[in-house]
């Protein structure tokens, strides 16, 4: 297994390049953490979800390796809200950046500081906003003048001081590796453009304490210039907005958005890339009273867990439909809508996905990989190559550690929700127990 | 309120004529089953599901009038799996269809008789098979060989005869009002080509009677014509069938499809031509022996359910960024996945939208309906027309009374589950307890 910071090998298939950095194989089966997928799923049962939390260790060293002395790495629980996987991150480190009450929640039983958690949000509630400030979180990012009010209000009943940051919806803005110049319109945070008049009206709260800026940079990136010039962008609007506060602030979000490949061709992050980039504006910062004692955060959650997640599935039937292949399986959309390609995909691409008892097999002829429910949504795979297949195997979808379970429809057409389990030192162990197959948690029964 | 069969009025805005149609108005308010909507919010907070059961009840007797002599009317769990919805259709006489154990166990609960379920899915597991085989289910659609085997295997063990049914892929298949020549493949079902086969596949197995044939027609036709069109070819197959094994088929599932409008220019489902048609064809198939005596059933879920549902939710910020409105909500895609267009939709459009508190305002300007979740993707409408709009005002998501709750990421960002209230005779009873803030159904806590 390779470090994580290293790109991955070129010119083989995307699944097979996972495979050799994160995993391994035995006897043409997938193992993970040691553990070989068969064995997986007789202890734990089909579909299933595997984390290797020793991959998620190694990427969040590596990243808190690239950046360090520039920013701390903070984990955005929402990316993969399993309470073992943010008490892994926790144990090494993390501060957490949530978004909703039970977040808070989770951060705080995976063993957080309060003052170590970050609440962002677009719409955030007022009994979310009353636990976070009685629990005495970090910071709360502010994204609406409406939230402003709010928090002050209900710091004032609490008679508390809140720390809080800006939201900046930037003018500059990127995607998947792109830069958009000309920031859009957006449900987030506070345009750049108005940044002293929500400054000006948070000042007026003596409740509030504005402490930092957040910026929402895009998502998905791949391209390490790409994060840097972000990251670049926000370090001078965090000068703008101390300057026009008359004091430097305390803590400067650059927020998340480090891709991972889920596509052939798909670029790795370059880690050694980010790492110079970051030390040259460590450097730049330093010379800037504004910006030299901030504590800066950066804040993924897709890039830590993402990798080190495979969601495991069985072959129930094969057939042959109108000289099409189908692979049927139990697993799909249910436990997985992004590899279904219903979670915000323009275009539906397959995920890395591999027969996992069959990958000495040489591919026989494309498939068409369809879990088990009655909707032809149910598709992980489209005309995809894959060796021949029979009732038993297993597939693999790689890349699944990060906006899988949890972001799925779990309740559609009533299957019992798959076990997760944390392979670890050699080690596996459940960290949700499998529901039953007829008691899904979506019916009251 | 007309009549569910009557067309919905031409001219006037779908959301305006939905409203006519099912609901009610007063002092500016959507009022649902006679309850203002602010006073339902009040009683089980906000975000809501409400279903009314008058509607449900109108929509199922009209279409069981509609095609009264020719076929029965079934529903189809999937689409909104809720006991009491369930037990509102049992009620009333309907049969159920199933996919998947939970769902049978569901339909028990909700008091259907063994006899009237009907099971189907491309990938039934072993458990859910010996389930509704140890039960006496009514009839099992068999999709692939392999299911035929795994059937007769459970059966044999358990001493049992099972009635079965051949799902077909059919060689014509409908989609949303168009008729496609030339059948796709599918994962469903056995292609018409092979229909012979498979009932000699059957046959072999003592355990198995094939008592029926079971047509995937397609989904969300909104033409009248097509549906006969694909129940002629149904009952042609049926006949085949009956031809080959030398005996008629004691069962015909015509399959569900039926649709409903969900975007301004849609037509509404002509029942009137609906039943004209199913005369015909009642007509024509007591002619022929081999179809004369059969048992023949529908098997609708959105067209019951659908219009009797809406998904309300609250205002919690108003901003304008970059020229652009946005209203950000507390209610988004983790409770209606479909309506922020991630649920298969090729091109996202919205769903009929109101501002349930402000009916009589007249629109301001054009305005992006954003959820709380941190994700762009959380986005019910795009540059729709709504009122000026405010803290507190509530917003109304029509036609949400099929495939909302179930089958929407429910624990995406870890956000309560909301309550589900069914209005009836002049009641309201909560359905579902809302979750509590900071206890989300996905995460272990």
């Amino acid at each position: 297994m390779n470090a994580p910071a290293a790109k991955l090998a070129t010119g083989v298939p995307l699944a097979q390049a996972l495979i050799a950095e994160s995993f391994g194989t035995d006897r043409g089966c997938l193992v993970i953490g040691g553990f070989r997928v068969p064995d997986l799923l007789a202890a734990y049962g089909s579909p299933l979800y595997v984390y290797d939390g020793d991959v998620i260790e190694r990427r969040y060293g590596a990243l808190a390796r690239a950046v360090e002395g520039f920013a701390e790495v903070y984990y955005s629980i929402k990316a993969n809200p399993n309470p073992a996987v943010a008490r892994l991150m926790v144990d090494r480190g993390a501060g957490l950046e949530i978004a909703s009450g039970a977040e808070l929640r989770l951060a705080l039983r995976a063993g957080a500081r309060p003052e170590r958690i970050l609440f962002a949000g677009p719409g955030k509630g007022a009994e979310e906003l009353e636990y976070a400030i009685a629990q005495g979180i970090g910071e709360i990012h502010l994204e609406s003048f409406e939230e402003i009010a709010a928090v002050a209000a209900t710091a004032r009943r609490l008679s508390r001081t809140v720390d809080v940051a800006i939201r900046v919806n930037p003018a500059a803005a990127a995607q998947g590796g792109a830069m958009r110049m000309g920031g859009k319109p957006a449900a987030f945070g506070f345009d750049e453009e108005i940044l002293g008049e929500v400054a000006d009206g948070i000042a007026v709260h003596p409740e509030l304490n504005l402490t930092g800026l957040h910026l929402f940079a895009g998502t998905q990136i791949l391209d390490a210039d790409v994060l840097l010039t972000q990251w670049r962008h926000g370090l001078g609007l965090a000068a703008q907005l101390g300057r026009h506060a008359g004091r430097p602030l305390g803590s400067i979000d650059l927020g998340g958005g480090l891709g991972i490949p889920y596509h052939q061709g798909d670029a790795s992050l370059d880690l050694a890339r980010l790492a110079a980039g970051a030390a040259r504006l460590q450097t730049e910062r330093r010379g800037d009273p504004l910006t030299a004692a901030a504590r800066i955060v950066i804040e993924p959650g897709r890039y830590l867990v993402g990798p080190a997640g495979v969601y495991l599935s069985t072959v129930r039937a094969v057939k042959v439909s109108r000289g099409h292949r189908f692979v049927i399986a139990d697993g799909g959309m249910h436990h997985h809508l992004a590899a279904s390609g219903n979670l915000g995909q323009v275009i539906k691409r397959d995920y890395p996905i591999v027969a996992a008892t069959r990958l000495d097999a040489a591919p026989v002829s494309p498939a068409t990989l369809a879990g088990p429910l009655c909707t032809p949504l149910d598709t992980l795979a489209r005309q995809t190559a894959l060796p021949e297949l029979a009732t038993g195997d297993a597939l693999a979808v790689l890349q699944s550690g990060a906006y899988g379970l949890s972001s799925s429809p779990v309740g559609f057409l009533s299957h019992p929700m798959p076990a997760e389990v944390l392979v670890r030192d050699g080690t596996h162990t459940c960290i949700r127990p499998r529901g039953d197959f007829d008691a899904p948690l979506v019916n009251l029964g």
